[in-house]
């Protein structure tokens, strides 16, 4: 699929060798710090959901760098905020960098926020020092990334009237919020783009793991975005008087979920691989001291680079499940809610991505994401790659969520590398 | 504890022999119909809690039936009614019989009614067949069982500030309550009886178990009411991304909780004996599809007539939970928010109870009672004694509560005999 095909080790202007641009870490950590002010809490995390006015005061921040850092701004009618910088041939399909500035509801200050600053960062180092790209170059702050990749949902494949209809953690619907962010839901056609229509997409993100913390690696290689799979499960038994009833009578729903969530830990570790199996929620009914739960509502979580795995996995927890209803004397039902199938990114993005690393010493490890990115949505439009660096504890949705201005610095010297080596590459 | 000594087998009058003496159960069963009709659902259940209109009018209607039973009628200060009978040596100690008549939300129109109306009827048979009892008797019906035996307790042992300030299922505290059904909370000194007031207590219930239908018995001759034991749980984990976050770098306090019922079932149900352990609640935090657990909210209860036994079973599931903690990374809280004590019933009243069943050709078992009934309370003050008939299918606090209108009537001439070898025992 990709028509990246060539690799030029070494391109020269100014009098210094591209291998030796490098972005300015401390510009780039101090942006990140400026930007943690919008909606920042008392625990020192963010609250800066889409739409809310913190999200509007960090958007227009963000535009600033934007101009400082030579790029034309403008927000198209999905509330996206785009950077372009022309490139000497205005016939190439253009290169594409960003993230989000959303954040999740009491979350961190470095989960899209990395991604965008360095992606800025990028466009800024260039300009500074007069680098010229063949190919335009843009630099796009996704909106709403945390409420399920809408801005990059808008560009990828359009959204839907069910979309703008949502709700979001602001309290606003999605199309209430396009206009919120200057956005016009009602020219939304206007965004979406066609397969082909770019040239590459990379996104620079903070893990969100302990992968790369533990295995004291700097940068991780993406390789694929895992598909995620969500389904509601209800398990019904019957409730009764947990005095009276005694417990070869009972057909107790809480019982039979325990043994479910114990079999879906148990099915998903037995397998060698990445997959994880999550059980999130729960709820017994009535829920009282003294009676025997008569039905459960619980979930299935379950992702993997694999959607074949996945469908195996499933079926196992399925064989499992027929086997706790016998002898619970219960019964489940699944429904699902989600299947967003695995992106995986373009293998020639992903060697140049490690190339650029190891040039600069850094090492390297090839990892799927667990978590979802606008990257899997920009798969629909051409390769993607993805840099990771690393999360500090592997914690992130949270206030806790850190990445050391370092390993920062290093994953935003790696995007900038790995974007030149994309543009010396064949013209398509 | 009982000063029950010798049991006369046959007392003469009207030319026929006490053992040939029956209640009317046609009429009884037609008091029940008329009964349920106080709070009755669409659903054929009784909505009657405590305090409610619904209950004020079905006291009213209990209070009809008593005058027309030749009971002399009075409400106490703490609400309950009390209906009563002269004997002919007024220096005995009086007989107690009843029950109570109001209901949990959507329950059914047995619970508690089936001995309030087979106390009333026991006490028109005497009265239409001219029997003299030689000690006084006293037809009581506790107000607010469902709510926590509040009548009784104010009996046996007064309620405290903090009893009557809670806010019952009426929205009514129960200070309140009391007023609104005729009681006085500022005299409610003057209901409290001492240990030794009382010759003995009988109370008739319907067995809200599935016993006595699963083995065709008539009659169950209650050998005690269970301790009840309960306790709030709380597993701490720790709340991570679940697609980033590895299976084996998890602390899901979920997993945990899981393998925690799951161990309270297996240790309870690998111990001979009628011990009832039982997980109600849950609640998984912050209870999402893509966050593992990172707490979470469960609770225990358990029961069985021996204390030493449900201490012992505690230990064993603290023991497993340690393991539990050291396997997933978590800590378990266990906080004790309820220890009522076992109230084993009268060996001798068990006796008596058994005598009258088997001389009716009724057959009989020796078995627990699961629930908490008036009569743990009533142990405070003398020896109590309980017979049940068979619930259907076990069901019981559910509009589907339902026992045969014959075993009602088998079991309410099981007190009338009960009662007359009682009442021809030795002074005290």
């Amino acid at each position: 699929m990709s028509l990246l095909v060539a690799v030029p080790t070494v391109v020269w202007w100014r009098g210094q060798t591209s291998s030796q641009l490098r972005v300015n870490g401390t510009r780039l950590n101090a942006h990140l710090t400026e930007l943690a002010q919008f909606g920042k809490t008392p625990e020192g995390g963010t609250h800066r959901v889409a739409y809310s006015d913190a999200d509007l005061q960090a958007r227009e921040y963000v535009m600033k760098l934007m101009r400082e850092a030579g790029l034309e701004v403008s927000v198209d009618a999905a509330g996206n905020i785009l950077g372009r910088r022309p490139g000497s041939n205005a016939a190439l399909k253009p290169l594409m960098i960003g993230s989000h500035i959303d954040s999740v509801p009491e979350g961190g200050s470095y989960d899209g926020q990395v991604g965008s600053m360095g992606a800025i960062e990028v466009a800024q180092t260039l300009n500074e020092n007069s680098v010229r790209l063949r190919r335009p170059l843009e630099v796009v702050i996704f909106q709403n990334e945390e409420g399920g990749t809408i801005g990059s949902i808008a560009l990828a494949r359009g959204l839907t009237e069910k979309d703008l209809n949502l709700v979001t953690n602001s309290k606003k619907t999605i199309r209430e919020g396009i206009r919120f962010i200057g956005g016009d839901p009602d020219r939304l056609s206007s965004v979406v783009r066609k397969k082909g229509d770019i040239a590459v997409y990379v996104e620079l993100h903070v893990e969100q793991g302990g992968i790369l913390q533990n295995e004291k690696i700097d940068i991780g290689v993406v390789e694929g975005i895992v598909g995620v799979y969500w389904w509601d499960v209800t398990v019904e038994g019957f409730a009764n008087h947990a005095g009276t009833t005694p417990m070869n009578q009972r057909r107790d729903a809480l019982l039979a979920a325990a043994k479910y969530i114990e079999a879906v830990n148990r099915i998903v570790t037995s397998i060698p691989g990445r997959q994880v199996g999550t059980v999130g929620k729960i709820q017994a009914f009535p829920g009282a001291y003294n009676v025997v739960p008569g039905r459960v509502t619980t979930s299935l979580g379950l992702r993997d680079l694999d959607a074949a795995k996945v469908q195996m996995i499933f079926g196992r927890i399925q064989d499992e499940v027929r086997q706790i209803e016998a002898a619970t004397g219960t019964k489940f039902e699944f429904k699902q809610t989600n299947a967003s199938p695995p992106a995986p990114t373009d293998e020639r993005v992903r060697r140049l991505i490690d190339d650029s690393a190891r040039q600069s010493g850094l090492s390297t490890k090839l990892m799927p994401s667990g978590a979802g990115h606008d990257a899997q949505e920009i798969a629909n439009l051409g390769p993607v790659g993805m840099i990771f660096v690393p999360s500090r504890d592997g914690i992130s949705h949270s206030p806790r969520e850190f990445s050391k201005p370092e390993d920062i610095t290093n994953g935003t010297n790696v995007l900038l590398h790995t974007l030149l080596r994309l543009d010396a590459t064949n013209p398509n």
